[in-house]
């Protein structure tokens, strides 16, 4: 194996994002515990410290960090070598067709990092939930808890406030995140931490309704386009811009070393759908697909390290004629692929009836679920139709099942709804599904803009977020016409920031206002710098403001070029602000405004 | 005047959208009523007729049309010349403080077109508020009637299942408009038709809850940047892409020029802000502005055809006050020039005591009220304060005025508002403006985004849009930073217009889901022309396909670069279907189905 084989990726993205710097900090008398933070340095003449930022962008944006691929990311969590409960073993190792039987030049070289294989020991209890419901806190726990309340401790003072200012439909969400609530809220199935106990090089993250909105980011080559080196480059490129997990979608050849490069470097969680890959091995055929091949692709994976599997077991024979009058049919792939295979077979589906033994395996390495939505509308006439809420009925019942047997359970969601007919999914799903973190992709509130779909479907985001949705999926500038390059991918991860933001404004996060309020002061003050590197595009910020106003001179000026130096309202408030201060001095301006609205007389002294 | 003077604009972008064709009709037996609509020609195999859109774009699209900038638009009015109670007469003529002094090279030409001056006759009602409640029901409403129901016609079947599928928040949207409708609604003073008596270029748009949401785009150079040419086809290229109205916001030099060029040449209302002129008048001092110069401008600008003007006469002196603890003050560069004015000479606002003065002169040309929100929130903290709120309610007053006087009114609204207290603006505004239309920026429902704000933006406005405003005012790219360019005009006009046709869908637009529907269909069987031709934006939908796919082959190809061939979710749905209708052929399926659900049974054959 060489390092400098041109099949295998060299490099990827790094260095800090603007000005920022990348800070680790550890809880309370657990430096084994060390939770990363991205702090934006401010101009001191703003007179505040710097602001903290929540950071999944992993040690990439580390200025000190040099990554190397081959060896993968160093562990974030060392105490996974000695958690009680997992056992070391012999894995079932690479077989041919987990890579499409690639060949010779064809095949992606495996990625060198070699780590120790973990499982439950026999029946141990190792998933988060099994240990959250024993009343264990862990690692993970504490981690999560401490990350969660990074940004929230300058904000302690008006918590209380900024909760009851928002609107959170029924969430609980804290003031101050202590471990403990973690735990309850993983114990009683509403968060979860995805957290394969393969996966060391993971900084944990927790999803759940009364935490912050999260954003997931597909990647994944296709049969028709793929490259190691672009998938491997697009998840830290995904995560820099603020993906907190990352799916890999690909199918075709190489499957499996493409999935060993990016769990290797992975900072973030990473979810894959296994039948694509169970798919791929019995060569495209869905007639071909049985429990055998699936059970293997699961193991195979979960001893890759995967996170969280989405697994359609909704999509009963059942349901399948409920789709028959539908404008775009089924149109998910995992969906489509099992609708095909129950109706073509006429049987009930594996996935369903095996859904215990899916548990087991999963269990045994914390691989968390995200229940598939197998029949999500594909456009919004078919939205919130009987087939779709036929499988969250069926997804509800499974969630049961799997926190029966230990699991971690999120719940996905469409898709394509109209706004008016959003908030009966998140509220059907929080009822069905006993409050397990939902988990949508958009919705697209309307199917008419293929190339602007990151807007159609944000804005159906950041609704459903508000209204309770733990994680959003993000859609790419390309959905529906190609595969996503590297450019569309910030789009939509930066895009989907919006939207979780948004959500976590609005249900009255108690900490989301700090860099809102940070932002608008520096464009009061005509911090331009501050300004640019507050945002979350910083380098975008500084391009577009350059293009009318490029001198240096011009990002101290306190103007901008769409006023120009005469009319600046800005400029002018201050002014103003600045005169009216002169007045209260003389006059007690407040109470005299209260007593002149209440007057309609006129009663100040002329400013001079 | 040499027409090739390189001070004047020589051309604008011209020619049909994608395949789309224009086509005018007119009502029974109003041949010189001539409404224009966009054709979309389908792929034959779709056996489906072609999708009538919404057309604001003017005669550049016309395939057939060559524009002459310097002659202007012909008149889409023609019944203006003969309209009873309109007098020809003398204006003011054009004095060198309308173009800031500005002469020889730094001169921009006037627009050569020459247009007869039109007003009311002594006390002649002309407005279509005047004329709305005397009964009488004029072309403009006719015209609008049509125009709205150009894509309604081949819903009517459906229509009332539409309404009531969707959720208007008490809107009262008819499955048909008939100008009996527009007339009522104009004369409730629900809805405008914004149409200056000269502006006969005008192409009638109608504004109001009750109707399709419409979008404006600003353009407008700065003191910083500018070029006459540059604004014009700016203005044609917001059209182009869907913007129904357009805001000429121009200060300083040629203000006046500039604005003969983009008006002779408009095929949309055209609004502006006399406030910034008449600031350019006096030398950019707020302190030397008084009614005489205000008024002359807001003459002057009547007699150019701008149908409306955006005043700012809610921003008392009592209010002022209101806003010295925001965090970003006052940001509208109206609203701020007019504290300053009454803060420094403690005066009332001349506007609010003049108003029934500025009535007198818009009524006499229909220059439509567009009442400012000069205290509108820059930021997410001061979204919905006491300012805000206090300035909303003296708008509200002045409505009730504007009314009495003959004026037709809408209403500015903010700005930068978290999600969940957007209703509360819609709310507030619909009781205290008795229903007259609303007319907001955004909202912007985070401000941590700059290079953004298109999104930040788009996602409050499809929300405030389907709560009740009637026209979204767009924000681009570039807002917080510089000034659009043309790619942001575009980018700006198209996430609005995503806004608005989502805002149409929730409320349930009778004809909304046409377009929706025709997209999904066209999905479903991958006519991959069709979903270029029938999205917002043919061109760049095909080259993000072409990206993955170039070749003409896969532009038929029953698969994207998504999935590829052999993962397809939408092929494997129809071959599902296919096999489904076997089954049914055999047994009736649904019938089945049911049985099925209900007794968890088996009861199919199986498909062969």
């Amino acid at each position: 194996m060489n390092i400098h084989d041109k099949r295998m990726p060299a490099s990827v993205t790094t260095g800090p994002i603007g000005k920022s710097r990348k800070v680790y900090s550890s809880p309370k008398g657990r430096d084994d515990i060390r939770v990363p933070c991205r702090e934006i340095p401010l101009d001191p003449s703003s007179g505040e410290p710097p602001l903290p930022v929540y950071d999944p962008s992993g040690p990439y944006t580390c200025a000190s960090f040099t990554p190397d691929l081959s060896a993968g990311l160093p562990s974030a969590r060392p105490w996974l070598a000695t958690r009680t409960g997992l056992e070391t073993y012999q894995g079932r190792g690479v077989k041919p067709e987990d890579n499409g039987f690639a060949e010779g030049e064809r095949l992606v070289p495996p990625c060198p990092a070699e780590r120790r294989l973990h499982r439950a020991a026999g029946a141990s209890s190792v998933t988060q939930f099994e240990f959250a419901r024993a009343g264990i806190v862990t690692e993970e726990m504490i981690y999560v808890a401490h990350r969660e309340n990074l940004c929230r401790e300058r904000a302690l003072d008006v918590a209380k406030e900024r909760i009851a200012d928002g609107e959170s439909f029924g969430a609980a969400i804290p003031e101050f995140i202590t471990p403990e609530f973690v735990r309850e809220e993983v114990a009683r199935g509403r968060a979860i931490i995805p957290a394969n106990v393969n996966h060391p090089e993971l900084e944990p993250v927790i999803i759940g309704r009364n935490f912050l909105v999260k954003v997931n980011a597909n990647i994944g080559n296709s049969a028709v386009t793929s490259s190691v080196a672009d998938e491997v480059e697009k998840m830290v490129w995904a995560i820099r811009w603020g993906a907190d997990t990352v799916m890999d979608l690909s199918t075709g050849r190489n499957i499996h070393n493409i999935r060993d490069w990016i769990i290797r470097n992975a900072s973030v969680p990473i979810g894959t759908v296994p039948i694509y890959q169970a798919l791929e091995k019995v060569g495209g055929d869905a007639l071909k697909l049985d429990w055998e091949v699936f059970k293997d692709t699961l193991i195979e994976q979960a001893e890759q390290g995967v996170d969280y599997f989405t697994i359609h077991a909704g999509v009963r024979l059942a349901y399948v004629p409920l789709t028959a009058n539908r404008v775009t049919g089924i149109v998910s792939r995992g969906g489509s692929i099992m609708a095909r295979w129950c109706l073509s077979k006429h049987k009930e589906s594996f996935l369903y009836e095996r859904f215990d033994e899916i548990c087991d395996i999963m269990r045994k390495y914390d691989v968390s679920f995200s229940l598939g939505d197998g029949l999500r509308p594909g456009c919004n006439a078919d939205a919130n139709d009987a087939a779709q809420f036929a499988e969250l009925e069926t997804l509800g019942e499974l969630t049961k099942i799997a926190w029966d047997k230990g699991c971690q359970v999120m719940i996905e969601g469409p898709g394509h709804v109209p706004m008016h007919k959003i908030k009966a999914n998140m509220d059907k799903q929080l009822k069905v599904c006993g409050e397990a973190p939902f988990y949508t992709l958009g919705p697209l509130v309307t199917d008419i803009a293929p190339g602007y779909d990151h807007i159609t479907s944000g804005i159906g985001a950041a609704m459903i977020g508000w209204f309770g949705t733990s994680m959003l999926c993000y859609v790419t500038p390309k959905e529906h016409l190609g595969l996503p390059d590297r450019d569309d991918v910030k789009t939509g991860v930066i895009t989907y920031r919006i939207a979780a933001h948004a959500a976590d404004l609005a249900k009255g996060h108690p900490a989301a206002r700090e860099r809102d309020d940070a932002m608008s002061r520096a464009r009061f003050d005509f911090r331009w710098e501050d300004q640019f590197e507050i945002g979350l595009d910083p380098d975008t910020a500084r391009e577009f403001h350059d293009a009318t106003l490029p001198k240096e001179a011009h990002k101290v000026a306190h103007f901008c070029s769409m006023c120009g130096p005469k009319f600046c309202s800005m400029q002018i408030t201050r002014d103003l602000r600045e005169e009216a201060k002169e007045i209260e001095r003389q006059k007690g301006m407040a109470e005299k405004s209260a007593e002149f609205l209440e007057k309609g007389a006129s009663i100040y002294v002329e400013a001079k």
